[in-house]
């Protein structure tokens, strides 16, 4: 690479980066050929080095970037373009207004601007909302749904996990006004990253290895709401799926199988697949297939694989929807570049691929 | 034990027993009260040793009962009082009215007595069947609901790993008339013993490691015209569900989570957990869990643990069952015992718990 | 059985049973013909039931069982002839000498009478010891190479797990002097259990998933000089063999590769064999196998499997013996049930094949 | 990219690419910058499009490369500037002449030109070597330890997976003279993708999940012979060490704990790690450790961890080496790209940080 190119590289920061989607995200930039990682923050009392944290990042990550720093706004700015919120849910709010008070674009990936409805983020969360004002300008940022809004945003919410596969799966069907929506069952399961870092009894590896189980309230878990509002855009009436999670004994990797009503019983599964086909024909990153996808063939990848049926069983038609991501990658951090590129206007693929 | 006491032991032989069912009989016999095995017979022109092919018995299985022999009716009918068959779907019938004219009571874990619908069997497994005659004699053998059948019966089919489950899930709420039956969904989600013990390339350890994925043609699984007789019988008329299977990469463990409409919309979680109190709270089987339960907390056991659930979003209900069972042994072998238990009206749980 | 029978069996306490070993010995004595459960204690200020400690005893243990109790010794000595110690090493010695006094044999599964210089005890664990009076009467219990001290013993030392398997799987080479002793090596690899119950950042699902690292001081792990009694005994002088542990992710299970010098260029295989032959072939929890041995096949079972072989490359000669146990049973659980079995003079495999 | 920097880019053939190490090659080289992927070729009957064997290509693959085309000598030499051979042992040295007259660099995963002793090699694979003239030009390609061998290089015997590490961990030390070379052991452990494609029985998931045990001749592993060479190159005198593979049941990863006798008894710690520094510091693919190295962080890099330790048992010292490397990339196509960037001279970390 010539300095001329260097010089036109998008700078990265990541505030909270001593997570998983933290570190996902600096795998993902070492590899990007046009953004470069020039901060790491942590709000921690004593800063880490990212490297004693993930073993993995040895001999990739210079000792200068490594090495954390305080969430100091001024700095930050001076050395990126964009800055990343890996911080949990209601911490990452507290941050968001300086950040781009300090000129930065910001793309966080907490819940903390997802859901334009106040009041039930402040239901769903059980937290008051610190930022109203820029919560009504964040953008939701699944290019493959909603692309306009994303160049030159200033404030990109990326989507839960669960919720991207989900609408990516169902966005179609509702497009096409192909199902009903008023018994639409998501069965999901994810590989346990998804649970965070923090250990905890269950997720002990003797109690979770070879496991599985549904978890949560069933009918109340908090990604339901952020489903909900996705669906209910795309359908222009409000829309209530039922989610039931579950939890896989594998570190990544997101299986979704959703069960819906076809509005007119007529319909053919070459009827779905068509609308699968154009919604997703062009998309890089959305593959379709005819066989139910696997998560182990979307783990490390930022693509969500797709692929929908139609079931009878005696006079009963079914359509169902399969949909495989990684958790990680396209469910977060793989997202949170693409967000970056369309941003910066750069090909969406970039690093990606 | 004194030898009056071995004298009245229940004489075991298994025919059919290199496959994981044969195994878990095996297993579960050497460690029962009031059963001896005492004969193993193999189709096989080379006959093993079991120990060989399953190291695991070395040590607990004597040599001369370790040493299959060749199916010869006579010899097992002289050294045992009930045959268990452990062979392959369509491989059973051939055998069976010569064991049962030997005067052997015959436990068949294929499924070529499950259906008693003729033509259904033949549409389904596509082939004759050889033997109508014993067809509708056979018992269905899940003691927990059809426990009446069962002492004294010749024939017990035994049912598939997927149907318990199902069954046991779906049969409180029916015979208390608590949902409806045009549109009930079982995803399912089994280990991978469930597939047999033969190496097939997308079970070949790092293609099925870590992964997780639906198998099989979406509303045409082979379990679903069983599940469908089951759900009728109880119900009063024709049911037929959808069922989805997918592959846990654990060796042991079927959960299936069914998604059900309420027949009245003003039903309560109450009612649907008395439903299942009043169903099974003497089941020595059969554990009610407040919380979904975990396939990690029944493998190795006879138990099915089952959690009921109303979900409510929005204005829409919906009953979700959590069903967890060891495919291999409540799901198979175990059952068996059970059933030849209860046959021989001897104490159900002798050799389970 | 008749009530006859129920009265002569041998009544078992376990003190500290929230944790892996405490959750086995129950399985274990819940399947035992001639022990019962009769009392469960805790130190935990708020007594636990049990069977929310581990929902996989649900339906096993009754529920006046496995309500805990505290450690009233009087009241387990009133209800108990032995008494199970699942304490942490350092707890365990506070109770012993009560316990003792109170009338009970007891087992102890911590550390805290395994070593018998209580120098070395106090330099190892870092603390004093409480209780010397008793740790020069303790029984070291593995009963394959120290039976005759077990019967009618009133304390017993129960074994570590990776010492179980070094001691069986060396001791017939040293009785046999076919092995110098100056540069033994044992490579070994524990599944995830042997690391206990609390939850820890190296053991989170996603840390230890799929991952495989030696841990502890290289030279200087705990096991290491309890393996060294236990070989110097039986060589009858002091032999110092280097520890390395493995942690391997699955849940149960250790396979411990051992290398050691012929004493005598000459040796053959045969020889090898012939003294394995000569120490374990009437043992019923010791199988010698010709290829080496499968954590597989053991995780369940209280067998060790050993496997012996001379490895020649070019002029130099090896000697590799393999172990394999189930960390959970013949490392712990299962050999303090056959610790009992020979201190009640029982036969040793009840409740164990 | 220009279409100038296009022009530069080194095209990359792969004979044989339906194995694992073909889908890492195709994988690999899709991420380098510098060099271009375009002639996929397989010997079978039917030519496979690659994304049916490998479902995670789908989307990254165009449609026209994905398409395996016969191995025509002359196509390939037109098409590319080097060609890599993941074709199984013995197959390989059939095509290598040809490739090297067609004009490409051939640079072949295969074991067939690894060992330079023609005789051996027979002895060892048990065929006589079809290109006695070629076997004696290959490059032994561990850049780190030959580097020099490597620029223009027209034929390039990729390293065994195992070999790679083994020579890694033990060359410092060889070459520093610090350790007698007449007991070197090497205990071994591969994830499982290291025995190939082909589903087997003991590999089919049920059988190979949760196990782990040695396999393969005890001192005659295949890789012996060629570890062998490489120590005795390095040494400068005949170096025979015992290895002892074991099957891990993971995807990826190789982990060896390595046993060696320091050849001074008063060497230090100190002195071991500096001949680790002296040997590694400037090298971007090893990674000197104090904590014993997990395969968990190696896996999917083309990193080498190592952690060097002296072990002091009573008045016994021990050099422990612990290496580890993911079998799949350090230990085949990732050292193979590494290779081909030495070869062409380009920078060797291109494609692989």
């Amino acid at each position: 690479m010539t300095s001329d190119q260097d010089n036109i590289k998008t700078r990265a920061a990541i505030i909270g980066c001593t997570g998983y989607t933290g570190y996902h995200l600096v795998d993902l930039l070492l590899r990007h050929p046009a953004a470069e990682l020039t901060y790491l923050a942590s709000h921690r009392d004593v800063l880490p080095d990212l490297r004693d944290e993930f073993p993995a990042l040895l001999g990739r990550l210079d000792a200068d970037v490594a090495q954390t720093r305080p969430i100091d706004f001024d700095a930050i700015a001076e050395e990126a373009d964009v800055a990343f919120l890996g911080l949990p849910h209601k911490a990452a709010m507290a941050y968001v207004p300086q950040l781009l008070d300090a000129g930065l674009r910001v793309i966080d990936l907490s819940a903390d601007y997802r859901l334009t409805d106040q009041a039930l983020y402040e239901k769903v969360y059980d937290v008051e909302h610190d930022d109203p004002a820029n919560l009504s300008d964040a953008v939701y940022g699944i290019p493959e749904l909603f692309r306009k809004d994303l160049p030159g945003a200033t404030l990109v919410a990326n989507p839960g996990c669960y919720p991207t596969a989900a609408a990516l799966a169902i966005a179609p069907l509702l497009s096409h006004s192909l199902v009903k929506t008023d018994r639409i069952v998501i069965n999901a399961a994810s590989g346990i990253t998804g649970a965070g870092k923090s250990p905890k009894a269950n997720l002990h590896f003797p109690e979770a290895n070879q496991g599985y189980h549904a978890y949560g309230a069933i009918g109340g878990h908090r990604h339901q709401p952020e489903i909900g509002q996705t669906l209910s855009r795309i359908a222009g009436h409000a829309v209530e799926p039922l989610f039931v999670p579950h939890l896989l004994p594998v570190d990544r990797g997101i299986l979704e199988t959703i069960y819906l009503e076809p509005s007119d019983p007529d319909v053919t599964e070459e009827d779905l697949i068509d609308a699968f086909v154009d919604a997703y024909s062009d998309e890089p990153f959305v593959r379709l297939r005819e066989s139910p996808p696997n998560i182990k063939h979307v783990v490390g990848t930022n693509f969500c694989d797709l692929s929908v049926r139609l079931a009878t069983v005696g006079e009963t038609k079914t359509v169902v929807v399969f949909a495989a991501e990684d958790n990680m990658i396209k469910g977060a951090s793989g997202q949170a570049i693409q967000n970056m590129n369309a941003v910066f206007e750069l090909d969406e693929t970039l690093g990606l691929l």
